[in-house]
């Protein structure tokens, strides 16, 4: 029986090359009624780390049952496992390199198997392409409905992704930025949770030497061409610019630091 | 039941950020079988005014009951309404911002909806992200076959978009470029219709100082590397050159000021 | 009876213009249920060789019976005659302008089709837009079972892609870079068959006065920042850098000279 579970897609393979195509003809042609749906395929080449908080952001949106498959994968053919992750709502496929390691900060995982059963990849496999060759045709068995464990061997646990924390103090919180929207918001590590208790005091946030003064709802909570600080879509602190750019008006990147701390009176 | 009807996305997202994989995921978790189609997602973010055209120039070919979801929404969380427009061949959903005010020009708008019911919205609904929590909820209850009436009440008119037209003088129309096309061809607000009483003459194209000899009918009607004057897909005059860009080789810009005129004998 | 048949689209369109859009509309219009597949949209506008070696190299992962619409089209309207290509696995459909014939190569092409018939039209013919108007509803006609016979009248051979092609020599093979994919990786047009019989000595790869010991299996099979030869997943010999851009490395672009030879002791 063909089913239409969900597939979706999160790599680093651009649009334009013949990669993407391969890759969706080749889950296409072991489950022709698959349905793939992209996440991105604009993440920076080989960059793990912004991989994983796209699909972090992304793939808790998508029923139960769908089958998120990453490839950011600047090490194929090296060492680095081929694997798939069956957590209880979801489950992921992709190199064990880090990338999922965000998105199951809050799952529960069920198992890791290790992918080695070669009968659910591509005849050929190539040395340099396990999206086109491995991790796509072992998501559309997977959508066809075949059991998790028959693909490779159970494993314990999975790379993480080291990196700075945002730093909890009396009055205050340090974080920093760690992804850039094409709106230009300038997205942190500092969470909701993370500054709820500072909020019963009036509040400052301070990047690049500006103080921002509290945390609006919406971008049009400011006027047009002011900066913003407010909690975003993902439960993240992000400064923005209403009607603008906030990277381009402080000329700030990815690690810029960013403080939240309650005002001196 | 679960249905397969189409609904579109124009959005100023981008393709790389978690935001349309997020709102994707949540136009599948309420119908798992819904058919989403990307119109674009490349609008220049929070341009209105050509997310508008792009929008007015694609959604009539698709086939009558489809849904129509536009969100280029830098008011998300103020004032705007979201709404849901149904006209006698589409739905629309989205902010009534003037988003939508030129697709509807030709369309027959039965009845426009205000959306306050709840029911049809994510369970928290994000100040900032609309098109996840809310307009996509809605168009994915809408594809089940959710009758307009029920999201919310009935209001008068929907904002406009005002801005220049051409103006039509004794033999001569005369306009401005609105969009530039990724070929380079420079898209005017002049229509068929609006010049057709001129081309009983021998008529002349001016832009940049430029004259153009009369309309063509492809973009091969005239030399490599040379200026065309014609009739584009969308019923608009254009300005492009065969096998290059007519916006790099005259330097224009929307806006630009473009004339069609008798020639003088 | 409406079925499934996959459509793939490989285009010059780019993303952000409503050409796309229109296009599916168009298609989906004819065969609401037909499954649409992006290969990519990001040709440079009008290269038609860059067009061919994309699609070369993504169409024949797809399922038997897939439809492969390609459309890099700068002469449309003109000389060059809409076609549909029937091959014992694939359709193809677009202009007859070379964009095909690469990834003909290896098909066994059953018949030429002119397409002519114009039923299986938009009722209104852009002469700028053919994707939309011919191209498109062929494919889904096509998609809905239609016989390939009834498009038009049977023609003989298709335009072919003239070009350099890699020159085999004694213990050596001199090619050219064809192709730089968005990891910055330069594709040659050498094949690994082209330097089969090198291999059983041990072999240099040349570019920019630069040699690289011999061919690699994975992009990690060097140090990081390295350059590398390797056998790309398309079967082509590619020059990358571990985690870094040839591209850049190297200043190199398409049609860079590129050799392979048995070192010389």
């Amino acid at each position: 029986m063909q089913m239409e579970r969900i597939i979706t897609l999160t790599t680093d393979f651009g649009l334009k090359d013949p990669y993407l195509g391969a890759m969706k003809g080749s889950i296409l042609s072991v489950n022709a009624a698959a349905r793939i749906v992209d996440i991105t395929h604009m993440i920076t080449p080989g960059d793990i780390r912004e991989g994983a908080l796209v699909l972090k952001d992304a793939f808790a949106y998508f029923p139960p049952g769908t089958i998120h498959v990453g490839v950011v994968d600047p090490g194929v053919g090296g060492a680095r496992r081929p694997v798939l992750i069956e957590t209880a709502r979801f489950l992921f496929v992709g190199p064990d390199n880090g990338l999922f390691s965000p998105a199951l900060e809050k799952e529960k995982v069920l198992r890791v198997i290790h992918l080695t059963d070669k009968r659910f990849f591509s005849k050929t496999v190539s040395p340099t392409f396990h999206g086109r060759d491995i991790f796509g045709p072992v998501a559309a068995h997977l959508s066809l409905g075949a059991d998790p464990s028959g693909f490779g061997v159970s494993i314990e646990g999975i790379e993480g992704l080291a990196g700075p924390e945002p730093k909890r103090e009396e009055g205050s919180v340090a974080g920093s930025v760690i992804y850039i929207d094409s709106y230009g918001n300038l997205i942190t590590d500092i969470e909701e949770g993370d500054i709820e208790s500072l909020r019963s005091s009036p509040i400052e946030v301070v990047i690049k030497g500006r103080s921002l003064d509290g945390i609006v709802e919406t971008y049009s909570g400011v006027e047009e061409g002011a900066l913003a600080a407010l909690i975003g879509s993902s439960g993240r602190l992000e400064v923005a610019v209403n009607l603008g750019s906030a990277q381009k008006l402080l000329g700030a990147g990815v690690g810029e630091r960013v403080a939240v701390r309650v005002k001196k009176r």
